[in-house]
């Protein structure tokens, strides 16, 4: 079996970045991820696999859920995958997925995980990306952010591309999970977080001031900023704090991702505290 | 200017581990590692550039410094540059480099950081690698290791390779800063470990002991798992503490350098204690 040319044309379409925003669509690939996609609310338009893919029988069980709720079910032969996955060993399955449009108010309204007692005490956060600009970092911070329980993301102007096949990749299954604004207004969004009495607090390896010398707060806005430059000076000089990871070695820096658990781990979780 | 056929044959077998590992070599690539290197007590045994890369001052007084040093400078043009680097754009600049053979008595009398008075109140802190197999994983555990001013980092059986040019180039420049032991008997190290008095701490998501729940110990060796199948069986009913760091969303799991970092941010520093 063979995908038509006009709808092979269409899905290598979507490796541009000007074709996902004019259509509204991002492609998924992977058992995982399409499982992830098929389990949301993100509607899928389109799965594809090709005949090897069947073999397994949770393989099997994915295409059989996509085919009872209507969604088209096409195979594919493995070089018409290729020209249009990302990867290289894409195990055989691809889906095109419709994009979520998140509001603020889906991030504030988010009540992620625990008990609704549990809630009320959790401290609620939300990180915000001042420019974050490598795929895998971004990946990897909304996994972080979705293993932490944090309300939602919200990435700034200059962050990389949301539906980035790389970034999608690297969120592993995350993006599914929580509200993300991509493209978002980053002075403005942080302007109404902080309406929303969320305390803003910006990292930088150079703040004198130890992120553990910061107490709690209920509702904390953690900002991230790009690899290269940090975060913006606009942006620092609207927030309340300025937190840096204290340096006991050698290395020039930490890697964004990295600071972003560290962070998280404390501002998430009331009992790591001092 | 244009290298011999013979030495352009030898810095392209570097690019393959086997010959990494009979000649003792690797290479590194772009002005930053080039410069670690150069500042490094590893030999460098040649450095190459393109006739560009000395249009900046500080690229010209890298080349100067190691011509001082009596290290072997070649000019070579972009194309064979090419075909031995591992990245796309290596800002014309790349170096063979002797590898350095470290051992466990050197991670034991590394004081790394801080005064010395510091020194004595600071926990000494060892990374042990079960299996650990993305480069990038890789190379980010090691650089925060050096933010965090660990002893050094063990590489047990099954982890990618040290001198993996996605490895080196992921350290940023920390390879060059402390201990690493790669292709060791994590077994038998870790015992050697536990005669010096380090508590052996091994991190699963699966665990129901939180890390936050483990008290300080002056010396630490924390074991970190491969990315699928965590710490093996035979390392874990080794150790003392199996701590988890504990899911308050969705995530199914947490980025093994994240991990890592939350985990030294605890364990390395004592006023992050609860």
């Amino acid at each position: 079996m063979s995908l038509s040319k006009l709808k092979l044309k269409y899905l290598r379409s979507l490796r541009q970045k000007k074709f996902r925003d004019r259509e509204g669509k991002f492609i998924v690939e992977g058992f995982r991820l399409t499982s992830e996609a098929l389990a949301s609310d993100f509607p899928m338009e389109l799965l594809v696999f090709t005949d090897d893919f069947l073999g397994n029988p949770d393989h099997a069980r994915l295409v059989h859920r996509a085919r009872e709720r209507k969604i088209p079910v096409e195979e594919v032969s493995r070089r018409e995958l290729d020209s249009f996955a990302d990867t290289v060993t894409s195990q055989g399955v691809a889906a095109v997925i419709g994009k979520h449009r998140y509001s603020l108010d889906d991030i504030l309204k988010s009540n992620r995980g625990g008990s609704s007692s549990m809630r009320e005490r959790r401290p609620q956060v939300v990180v915000a990306l001042d420019g974050v600009s490598d795929p895998g970092n971004v990946g990897t911070i909304i996994r972080t952010a979705d293993w932490f329980g944090a309300c939602g993301v919200v990435m700034g102007e200059g962050s990389v591309e949301l539906y980035n096949p790389k970034v999608v990749r690297s969120t592993m299954g995350s993006i599914f999970h929580l509200p993300i604004l991509p493209e978002a207004n980053l002075l403005k969004t942080l302007g109404e977080l902080r309406k929303q009495k969320f305390v803003l607090l910006a990292a930088s390896p150079s703040s004198p001031k130890s992120y553990l010398d910061v107490p709690y707060f209920q509702r904390t806005a953690l900002i991230l900023g790009n690899e290269a430059r940090g975060v913006s000076a606009e942006v620092s000089k609207n927030v309340e704090f300025v937190v840096s990871i204290k340096r006991l070695g050698n290395a020039d820096s930490l890697n964004v991702g990295v600071s972003c658990g560290i962070l998280l781990s404390r501002f998430c979780q009331r009992d790591g505290s001092p």
